[in-house]
């Protein structure tokens, strides 16, 4: 596991001036730092700075242009349809994100689609900025390939993430997750912390479980492109994996193919152009916020006190993030070493000083 | 497994003069009995006329009002929130679904919230109502509880279904399922055919994996409640289990949080009060309808080809339903011995002729 914290205000100056390097403005950079530190403030170690490279890599490929300007190619009271340019993903959708929260504040329910985008981060992101606003908020994206559909050979679908945030008296509800088993962020910290896949996550091109992250990330290479990882549910049908599935085609639904970009089985090779979706709606429509988050905040508590196995307590999605967060604000984000080396390498490239100086790094 | 078949038509009206005979109206019975024996007509046996001995306990225990009529608490350009003050699920969906379908065909987008209702059969019928008019439709509903969250010893969370439908240039695609593993009315279809749960459905009190469906129904009485059904993902964290719970958790969030009713762990002693949740949405707010429909009947043509196991072919979710639509409209629907048994005994109760009395029974 993780060995090395870093400061997290000190991380996210790192990764501006990484994002400064690559030639974002210096506004930009700060965003998307902001937006990968707080993956890793709340544990979601996968989809925090140990990405860097993957964006890197995109970036180098100008797959993702930091001169980009996104534009609006139509909005209605309610509707937004922004057309990212290849920007980050990160920047459109904080962009629409906030476009579509005014909108559900004046009309009580928007929806913002974006096309031609890049890799978002971690959906909760977005979707907390409703919650903070006292709205509901859903964010989601397609994907390049990996979810293979039940009995196939080859994946079709992408991790395709669901977030949605619930405003509660304290901090909001928050889900977020790939509707597949996994994310691939998941297998990549696996494999940089040499450990085996625990579950019921993957299978080869014939359909076999499999266990070794390398061998999983090799065929799902873009040359390659076997096998995968599975949906929600696991091998079988007896265990409703069609259900992981379906959750993962909704997703492509309300992304691709309402922005009539490029679905997830298309997308790593020739085409980089991800869609995303989001929604903001106002609890307020139907009651007052105050009594809706309460009522919500009462089942939470509810929950986290059913009765349990002695040795194994309640956990709800969001709490370990909650903690984490609290917990990494003093300690300093996890960071594995392999990154911390990836991330010194990409320093050196766009000289930028280099991570091994910080003060907060601890062996 | 069943081994008698019913004409649909023959059905629909044997239901239609059973709710008649429960004092609903002539148009309130036939709507009704459309809803239900569509469930029978395509596969979904667990939803359709095998419910109809549910329904017929909670309108003698009272919970269901045939004479009750739903009112309208509040609305917007883009929102209802609607009081069914004890009627049947099903005319107040049938009610909302199209109230909203109005107001998404004006103004992009709508949503309905429904408070005070009781269960509303299939959530597939009221996203396909959307699809039908070129429109996205989602359904939703908390129910009775049932789920057991990782680790717990007792249900907190209903089914808690979510039914999507997206338009194409053919049948819709609807996606329509209970957020956990399976809901109670397969298990009651299992017992009625005398068979044992086949995956990781269910759990006792000790959170111990249990095959046997009239246990788990025992279990979940309101007597006992105790055990239950399992989040998608089943028993282990390791296999994401609390992505299944973060699903259902949404469902309830967007129920009986949104309309301030009953939470599904109150439902089924004091409180009968079930809440809805519907959206509709317009894909032209971001493209041509007709190129959005063409660009997803062509994945789904896609999926349905991908290279896959020679034994097993790939099957959307949706795909077995439109199958058996077709087949059961000229085979008639199929019924199981013990829920035709049930049926005659309602039947002689409300002076309705016989079932065994319809010509197109057969052995």
């Amino acid at each position: 596991m993780s060995n090395l914290r870093l400061d997290a205000k000190q991380a996210t100056q790192f990764v501006e001036q990484i994002f400064n390097g690559y030639g974002f403005s210096k506004r930009n950079s700060s965003l998307i730092a902001a937006s990968l530190i707080d993956a890793d403030l709340r544990g979601i170690t996968s989809h925090g700075i140990q990405r860097l490279s993957m964006y890197d890599r995109k970036i180098q490929a100008k797959y993702i242009m930091p001169d980009a300007i996104w534009r609006i190619i139509n909005q209605t009271e309610t509707s937004l349809l922004v057309d990212a340019n290849q920007t980050m993903g990160q920047l459109v959708s904080i962009f629409t994100m906030n476009e579509i929260i005014e909108k559900a504040q004046s009309h009580g329910i928007a929806v913002g689609v974006v096309k031609n985008s890049n890799h978002f981060g971690a959906a909760g992101y977005y979707a907390r900025m409703a919650a903070k606003k006292g709205l509901i908020g859903i964010a989601a994206t397609n994907s390049n390939p990996l979810l293979v559909p039940p009995n196939a050979r080859e994946p079709f679908l992408g991790s395709n993430p669901l977030a949605f945030a619930f405003p509660t008296k304290k901090d909001p509800f928050v889900f977020d997750a790939a509707t597949s088993t996994v994310s691939l962020g998941k297998i990549e910290v696996l494999l940089k912390n040499n450990q085996k896949i625990p579950g019921e996550w993957a299978v080869d091109g014939n359909y076999q479980q499999q266990k070794d992250p390398q061998t999983i990330l090799d065929d799902l290479s873009r040359d390659n492109r076997i096998g995968g990882i599975l949906p929600l549910g696991g091998l079988r049908e007896d265990n409703s994996n069609y259900k992981g599935l379906g959750n993962a085609m909704i997703i492509e639904c309300l992304t691709a193919i309402l922005a009539q970009g490029s679905i997830s089985a298309d997308l790593g090779n020739k085409n980089h152009d991800l869609s995303h979706f989001f929604l903001a709606l106002d609890p307020c429509l139907f009651g007052s916020l105050d009594e809706t988050e309460n009522n919500l905040s009462q089942m939470l508590t509810r929950m986290r006190h059913m009765s349990h196995l002695s040795e194994e307590p309640i956990t709800l999605p969001g709490d370990k993030e909650i903690h984490a967060y609290e917990e990494n604000q003093v300690k300093g984000i996890a960071i594995d070493q392999r990154t911390f080396d990836e991330l010194n390498v990409i320093a050196n490239r766009l000289d930028v000083p280099n991570l091994r100086n910080f003060d907060a790094v601890k062996g």
